[in-house]
Order: C-alpha cells, then sequence, then structure tokens
C-alpha cells in the first residue's frame, strides 16, 4: 500500500506558498486545502492579482518606491515639499513615516544597507542618485531614516561624510525610548542613547 | 498633499493574500512587498502553481478526496482494505488520519456535517453516494470519523442510523484523554468521556 498524499499539483502550491515570509508547512497546506475547497472561486483572482502586479509594478526612476509608470505618487506631487529628502533603507519602509503623518516630503530609497559581510558596498546601494538628486536641489534638508542597529548606522556615517561638501543639511531620526515603554523594559543601549539624545524639558 | 500610498495593483495584491486563512492585514502586506521585492521571481511560479491547483484538481467521484483525474490515488489503489470504509466531515481530514500510520482503509467525504441551524441537512451531504458503496461491499466496516463536537456526533448518530438496514459493521473513533495529556488539562467532558469510554488495562 503507497501512503496517501495530495495529488502533485496540490503538492507543489503548497510548496510555493511556503516560500512566502513567515509561512510555515502547515499554515501553507491549510491555505492551499482553502484555496482548492472553501475560497475556490478566490484562487483565480489571487493568480490573477499576482500577475497584474508583476507585470505592472516598477521602481519610481526618481525615489525607488513602487510606481505603476514613471514616476510614483510621492515624486509626482507638487504639494509635498521638494526640498526635503527622507533617505531609507527599502521601498517597504517608506509608508510606516508616511502613516505616522508628520513628514510631508520626498523619498530616496537605498535598496539595502552598507554591509560589507555580506558583500554590500556603497556602489550596490542608490547612492550616486541620491547625490545627483541633492546637487540639483541646492538648500534641502536629507533625513537619514536607516535602522538603528549597526548596519544602518554605518550607512548613515557614510552618508552624512560623502554629503559634506553638497550644500544640503544632513539630520538624522532620534534614538531614545520607544513611546509607551517602561524604563524596566528599555535595553541598555537604547537607555544609553535615550541619555545621550536627552532634549530640553518643556 | 495626497497621503501616500501602494499602488492600484499592490492594494488588490493585498487585498487577495487578505482573504488566505489566517492572514490579516499586516501578514498580507509583508507577503506581498516580499513578493514585489525579494521574492520577485517566485511571484509568476505562485501564479501559475495556484492556476495549475485550480485547473485539474477534481473530487474522486467515490470518496470525494483530491484527484488529478478520475479515481483518487485511495480509490485506485488495490492494496487497500476495501472493505473498510472511513467516514470523513471533509476532505482535508484524510491526510491527518493517513500520517498516524495505522490505517490501510477506503475513505469517504461527507462534504460536511449535519447542523440543521445553518440549514445543513442530509440531502446536502454525501449520504447516499456512501450508502451505495456500503450496499457495494457487504460485510464492510464503516468507521465514523467526524469531529468530537454536537455537529459530529449529531452526523454519526444519524449515519448510524440509517446505515443499520445494511451488512455493515459501524464503529466510531474513540473519545477520551489525548495523548500526552495530564489530567489537570482535561476539560470535564472529555474526562466524562474517557470514563465511560474506559477500556481493560492491559
Amino acid at each position: 500500500m503507497n501512503a496517501l498524499d495530495y495529488p502533485p499539483p496540490v503538492l507543489e502550491l503548497i510548496a510555493q506558498l511556503k516560500k512566502l515570509p513567515s509561512i510555515g508547512p502547515r499554515s501553507a497546506e491549510r491555505m492551499a486545502l482553502w484555496l482548492l475547497t472553501e475560497g475556490k472561486s478566490h484562487s483565480p483572482l489571487l493568480a490573477s492579482s499576482l500577475h497584474e502586479a508583476h507585470q505592472n509594478i516598477r521602481c519610481c526612476p526618481d525615489c525607488g518606491f513602487f510606481s505603476q509608470e514613471g514616476l510614483c505618487s510621492a515624486c509626482s506631487d507638487p504639494s509635498r515639499e521638494h526640498s526635503c529628502i527622507c533617505v531609507v533603507e527599502h521601498a517597504t519602509d517608506i509608508l510606516p513615516i508616511e502613516r505616522c503623518g508628520i513628514y510631508r516630503g520626498m523619498y530616496h530609497c537605498l535598496g539595502g544597507r552598507l554591509s560589507p559581510l555580506d558583500g554590500i558596498m556603497p556602489e550596490d546601494l542608490q547612492m550616486d542618485s541620491l547625490l545627483r538628486r541633492v546637487h540639483d536641489h541646492p538648500h534641502c534638508e536629507v533625513i537619514l531614516a536607516m535602522g538603528s542597529d549597526v548596519e544602518g548606522d554605518a550607512t548613515a556615517l557614510y552618508l552624512s561624510e560623502i554629503l559634506k561638501p553638497f550644500d544640503c543639511q544632513v539630520t538624522r531620526l532620534a534614538q531614545g525610548m520607544p513611546a509607551g515603554s517602561g524604563l524596566g523594559h528599555t535595553d541598555a543601549l537604547t537607555l544609553m542613547r535615550a541619555i545621550q539624545g536627552r532634549t530640553l524639558a518643556k
């Protein structure tokens, strides 16, 4: 007797779903079975939206955010402050900033961060295009919005060095206590930076 | 200034992924962004495996398990015991039984369970085809492998009634303590059934 298993197309669907981020074998199986039973009508819609997004989504030639054609909706919005460029590691870092609702300027995606151990050097990142944009916008502000880990710090340090010859103000995101956090739950490095970066009480 | 958002095809992909079982808005967004960045090459593979499974997976005409064409691999396996039919609610209940490695017989999927409150009556389930199979296999054993909840119990009770006129032995899965569980963590109903169903110590 052969042990019963799903037919090959089902196994293949499970294998493909398993590659999605944070999807394990159990979730992939549950999703595949759902797509073949209750969610049967949904399966072609998901396939076509995958195809649609894969075909039609490009990188904005100016900032690197997702766009459908030509400039993205940030770069083509005349009401944004073009004199402020927020530099992020990945295109996926932009919406979190946008959602906090306080920033009204432009963006620039590096496409990663410096990590010599992984072989990621300055020429692998969108740095030349950033320098061109800064050059084209004299007196602009460049906000370095990298992560607050070692590679993020190194990337910000490198950028602030190569931006020195340019006519721009370079700032970095504040580091300190996250909102809603107690001192007892804050790690030593965060607390150290919160003390170093302390501001005048209002 | 318009708040920046993803282009429509990205939003559509997120919406479609969000419909998958146990996928919330955050996970759907993370998956969609992964499919558009690191996982870009994976997106067409997922789409084609969805299409492939949707097109080529059928229900086995005998038992209701997934099959590619004609009978499923259980029904077409001559080395299985055709004199034993394990009746399950859903096709997705079969592999868990198969994986425990002890069962070598056939299966029959009802396609659900009786639930008058939800309007699911005997005629909505694959009961006639079960009776036909039992009629065609005299002296067979029918194992009722419904869930151990109210609807599962009601379905098993109903089936054991309508199977009475047939030449078959009807059994039910044992109910009792789950493996590896302590008495302190066992609910009262489970414990009651474990006591009622107690067996002679070996």
